[in-house]
Order: structure tokens, then sequence, then C-alpha cells
């Protein structure tokens, strides 16, 4: 990539190509700076639908969309799809698997992954759902084991292919409880009638006494009885203590014998190799000031799950959400063009526009700051939202087309298994963990 | 699967969901038998549009339809994921992954597979596109390999990167060559801006003297006049002698560097093992007689592209064509019932509704018997045919909606890699090869 350097206008390197470094590229257009945006994928990923396409309602390709494709237009950008292997700040270098780049204002943009608190034995056998390929080997597991249950001429060896433990009652694990309770109501009999929905058992397990724990508790609790309405078994105040790949223990003695652990319990950001230690902070994240720079870097900038702006008002940083990602892409972006202009730079403040999590049809929850509502209509603004926050018209026109056809049918989604998943390639899979997604 | 031979009812096992397979099975509904359909995928694909998915242009998704879905309200059928391993013609057994089974009717419907003519080398370096996962390994190795080229620094070194040179110029030839060059003169420069169209190079290779060569020569040369307004390179009467993964050889001396071959130059039968070798005919067909039953057996049928009906007006068997497989599904489930019912069963008698090929945009050939025509009309009459053959409603939407996007934006597709196809996985490749697909 050396041919950068030859470059008139200061070097922008972005790596990452979610919510918040793609915010960082649009505010860069047209202005006199070379872009290069890096990311081990050619395409961005709308996560908050990744659910849907681990429970095969959407096809991978609907939620995400081509970098190359999106920034067509945008002549001072160069993406490449590579791996960052190191940074090194004394001399402003980004080091990848093709090459290595100097920049003069920097941008980690990495996001985050699943947080299996060091438990490897979990991280092995638990399936995390933080990327498209993820998702997909979730949804293969699961359709592999539909199919599997049904050559068990017992109930009791059918158990543990139908049982789904989710750990984690965040938004994530709330979706996935959701839409795996209406695949057993809906579709289970239907597709495969030698099994009968009451075999099938949704779990959703938390440690806290509440699901959706930064909701209000007005939407938790509705969210908790829409869950239990669909079938959905409730374990809260309850800790995961281990996980063999058969059978998953709770601290106090309680098992649930299941092939099926799908893991969205915490998340760390992904810190490229190369950032000093002292500068990080809980849950794998890089310190940042108020416009989103490193601490003790000039032109190094952390935004999204990778950063924790650690002020008076936010002790803890930000939420791990996308509205935090896209506000600090588009503040940092802004920035750097004050700071090449050597203007004031703006302190990033975060405009929280509320929580949405949907739990079924016609099921959902909002939190908009003081306005709280549930149901039919908190539904419809979840669909509404995601429409529009998706990449692509193409996309929102696919992703509405099925979310008709499941409305309609009871019945939507594709449920293929196109490249089957084998437990062997766990270990590809833990691979895959260790690195920047 | 041992119950089913408590079945009061005969049981009709059904070897392979494509074209052919799923008409037996839809033939068969709601009749005083037991039906066993039995595919190593649990989706039936869409193979004329495999070319489309290679090229990014639509989703896997959109051309393969769940079985368990399609056929989840036939409530004699039950459908195993599974793979056969092997048929006991003296004991009516049929051995699979998952158990075996008794068949008093068995329909071998288990398609063909890309026949590489003994060539290991080839089969090894050349890319087939017969299956879904086939065709995703086509698509990520060219994606990939445009991101490669954007690192070489010299235009030799680009070269083998940016040459496809695509063996066999059937249908699938033709319309995958179109494909490309479409992507070359719409796409190529907007996405990839580092590299330039002239660039590219498309070569079509045929031993015949034509492409398309079961078409009229009317449709064949202008299916030639269309590839070649295109840019696409023709080297017909050209034969291949090697290939080794970086040089294409041809008889005569011609050589071309390339990272990209795709092999569509012939077909074989996928034979399930314990078929008796005296009965299979040239391309690895199982010889059949003008009721598609297995020469020798009594019980046993062949249809579609793994079947040779050799007769005095098809000496050389029917074109592996959909319709062959569809019209003899239709026939053979129509006469399993009135051998079941003792009546006179009923010759098959193949109804040729004709031939089309598509080569891009506004551009098309069809032979409909007498009726032949080029260009607008018969894109038109190609996209309506596809669409209307495609399975399930929410499919035909979203291929539609697909090709009106790339119609508009001569943009389309998704053109996403997601999961990283790996030259160490030739290997795999060539496993799935030898396999029933």
């Amino acid at each position: 990539m050396s041919n950068t350097n030859l470059s008139k206008f200061p070097v922008v390197v972005v790596i990452g190509g979610g919510f918040g470094g793609i915010e960082v590229v649009k505010q860069l257009a047209d202005k006199p700076v070379e872009v290069v945006l890096i990311d081990k994928h050619n395409y961005h990923t709308f996560q908050p639908l990744l659910y849907q396409v681990a429970t095969g309602s959407l096809e991978a390709e609907s939620i995400a969309f081509s970098l190359r494709k999106n920034f067509s237009s945008q002549k001072n950008l160069r993406f490449r799809n590579t791996e960052v292997t190191h940074i090194d700040t004394a001399t402003n270098t980004v080091d990848t698997t093709i090459g290595s780049i100097k920049y003069d204002y920097l941008v980690i943009a990495t996001g985050s992954t699943t947080n299996f608190f060091g438990n490897k034995e979990i991280e092995h056998y638990a399936m995390p759902m933080k990327s498209i390929p993820e998702a997909l080997n979730l949804r293969y597991l699961v359709l592999q084991n539909l199919e599997e249950a049904i050559l068990k001429p017992s109930k009791e060896e059918r158990a543990s292919y139908l049982s789904f433990v989710l750990v984690g009652a965040g938004p994530t694990g709330v979706e996935l409880a959701g839409a795996l309770a209406e695949l057993r109501n809906h579709v289970l009999n239907q597709d495969y009638p030698e099994l009968t929905k009451e075999e099938m058992k949704v779990y959703l397990v938390d440690f806290l006494p509440k699901v959706l724990g930064p909701f209000s508790d007005e939407g938790s609790k509705a969210a908790q009885d829409f869950l239990t309405g669909m079938g959905v078994e409730l374990l809260l105040n309850v800790k995961v203590e281990s996980y063999d790949g058969n059978e998953i223990k709770f601290e106090g003695g309680k098992t649930i014998h299941t092939k099926n652990v799908i893991w969205s319990a915490g998340v760390m950001g992904v810190i490229p190799d190369g950032i000093a230690k002292e500068g990080i902070e809980r849950g794998n994240r890089i310190r940042v000031d108020n416009i989103c720079r490193m601490v003790g870097s000039n032109n190094i900038f952390a935004i999204g799950d990778v950063a924790a702006m650690i002020t008076d008002e936010t002790p803890k940083g930000h939420p791990g959400v996308a509205q935090v990602a896209i506000q600090m892409g588009q503040a940092t972006g802004k920035n750097i063009i004050r700071l090449l202009r050597e203007e004031q730079t703006v302190p990033f403040k975060y405009n929280d526009k509320g929580s949405l999590a949907t739990i079924g049809r016609n099921k959902a929850v909002a939190d908009l700051g003081k306005i709280k509502f549930q149901g039919f209509f908190a539904w419809l603004v979840w669909m509404f939202v995601h429409l529009i926050s998706l990449m692509g018209g193409r996309n929102r026109v696919v992703v509405f087309i099925n979310w008709v056809a499941s409305y309609l049918t009871y019945n939507g989604g594709t449920r293929l298994i196109i490249r089957s998943f084998k437990r062997e390639e766990l270990v590809q899979k833990d691979e895959q963990v260790s690195k920047p997604d």
C-alpha cells in the first residue's frame, strides 16, 4: 500500500467498516484528505438484524452491504480488504497482511467481539453471534440439530438437540429467544412433522434479575411477559458455571442437557496489536478523551464499542450500541477536519434517541426517553427504524418483503443449510473470535 | 429410518430433490404410498440461475428453496437430509449415513456433476459450478482475485488475476461469460477504481466451432455476436491440454496466464454405489427403458441427467436439461401409480419446449421450435420463464427486485465475500465433486 505515501494530502486511516467507521469515511468525503478504509470483510454488517440471519428469517446478504459499492463515488477513498496485524504509534504506521501504510490520523473503529470472560471451555462449545459467519454457523447448527432430533427414537435422546439455552438477556438474547420461540410455535411441526412444539425448549438466562437490563422497568417487564407468553423459560438471577457441549451447569446445581448454547452475555473491544496496555479500560476498550482521541496520543482516535470515554457524566463510558458508534464516527470525522484546519475541536456529546427491542410478531418494547410503549405500535416503530437504517435501497425492499411474507404466512424465511456446520470446526471458530471482527 | 417398514403402504424412495425428484414427489401426493425423499442438501437448487449467484448478482437463497417447507403439507412424505452410501438391489434397501430403508419402488434422481474427463490436475485447479456451494466458492475466488489484483504493482502481475477463462460454451459458459463481461463493463472501474476494464479479460473456450452447440445456427451466431460485442474473446475449435493453477495450455501451443478457470465443459451422472456397472452408459448414466425404469429392474427408476433412455428416436438419450428431468419426474410418478394399480404404464415422450439463453442486458437468444428470435424480446421471455419457474413466491419477488435494481443501476448485486475461499480448500472441493450433489 506504499503508493499512499506519495499523496500530497494528509492520510486518514480508518480501521473497521462498522457503524462508526463508515460515518468517519462519509464525513471526509470531498475533503482534502486521502482516506484508507481497512476491513477484514468487504462488507458492512447491520448487526441489529443478525439474529434474523441466525434463525433463517433473512438472508445474510440482506443485512450486509458491499463497502466498495457503498463508497464507489467517494474519490478520496481507497478500500483495502485486509486485516491489521500491528500499529506502530511511534512511526505512525499500520501493518496489515498486505503491507504497511503511514497515517497522519488513525481511527480505530474495530468494534467488539463476544466476551466469554476467560472461560475457554464455554468459548469452545457455546455459539457467539457477533458477525455474519457466526450467525450462519448458528443457523446451520440449529437446523442440523433439528434434523438430528428427528432420528432419535426416544424423547430423552431428542431433548438435548431440541433445547436452546441463550445466555445473556440483553437485546440480542431477547430478540433471538423470541425468534426461536416463533420458530417453535409456528414452523416446527409444519416443517418437521416428526417433532411437536412441546418438545422444543427455549431458555433465556441472565445473572441479573430482569431481561433487557438497561431498559426501563416498564419495558423490561413487558418484554418478560411477551417472552413467557410465547413459551420462553426465563432463568434470571442465575450464573452459568460450565458448559461441555452437552450439559450446561448453573450455580446452585441446576443443569440442562443441550447441544445449543448461544452466548450473548457480554462483549469486549477488539484492540489491534501495538496499542499501549495502560490506556486500556474494563471491557478491553481504549480510553479516549472527550473528542474520542486516545489518551496520550495526538492523532489516534477510537470510536464505538472499542472506545471508553470515561467522564464525570459517563463514568463507565457509553453503551455499546450502534447509535453511539454512529454519533462518535460523525463527531470524529468533523473533528479531524477541524484539526486539519487548525480550528477548535468540539467535545462529543451523546444524544440518546432511546432503545427498541422486538420479541416477536406484534410484540416489541420502546423506551424513547420519557415516552415508553410496548406491543403492536412499538413493533411497527422497530420495523420502520430498522428498515430505514439498513444500507442500500435493495436491501430495504428485500427485507421488507421477507417480513411481509413472514407476517402473512407465519412461516417465512429460508432455513437452508448451505454449508454444514461441523463440531470439529469449532476450533476454527475460536480462532475467529480472538481476531478483530 | 427403520420405522418406515411398519407402514401399511408401499414405500417409494426418491433420491434427489432436484427438478426431477420433486416432480415425482408431487405426483405421489395424496396417493396410497409412503414417500421418502432423500437429499444431501435440505433445499432444492434452481440451477439455471447458479451463474448469477457466482457473479454476486443474486443471493444463494433466492435460487434455493427448503424441501421441508415446500412439502410441509404433503402428509405421506418424509424428508431425510442425508447421503446415500449404497443401494442393495437384491434386498431393495437404500443405505444412508443415518440408517437403511427398504423400498418397494426407488427413483434415482441424483442428477449430474462436472465432468473433467479424467484430468485430475484440471479437476484440482479449475472451478466447477454445479451446486450452490460451488457457485459461492467461485464468487469468492473472483472477488478475492480482484482484491489481489489491486495490490500488484505491474500490469503483468495483475493480468493472471484479471483473466477469466471459461471452458465450455454451452448455456452455462455463455451466460457466465456474459455476466462477467457486464461486471467488467459496468462495475469494475466503479467498485475498484485502481483497475480499468481493459485489464480484465473474459475468454470463452470450446472445442466445437460454435457457442451454444445444441441451439440453431441462427441463435448460436447471435449469441456469438452479443458476446464479442461485450468484449468476450471467443476461442472456438480449441481443446484444453492442461491447467496448473497459473497457466492454461491449449492444443496447438497457445497459453493464457490465469488464476481463474471455470469448467463447464461437460457433466456426468452421479450414480449411487450398488448399481450394476453393465447398465451404465456414456456420461455415467443409467440405461432405462421407455418408462424410465432401469434396464434389468422391476422397481428402480432413473430420471433426468442420470438417466439414459436410448431408443431409435433418441440414440444418445435426452439432453441434460431441466425440462427433461421435470417431464421424466412427472411421467415416472404417474407410472408408479399405474403399476401400483396394476394398470398399463405409458411410455415417456419428451415434449421439447425449446431453449433459451441470456447473454446480458437486453440480450438473449430463444429457439422455440420453429420460432427463433434474439435480443430484447428473447431477454424478456428468458426473464419471465425463469421467474415463473422459480420455487416460492418470495424468491420470485426477491429475484425480480434484484433484476430491476440491476437494470436501473447497472451495478446490481451484492458481491460479498462471506467466507473466503482458500486454495488449500480445493482438496475439499475435489471431495465434493466426487459425491452426489
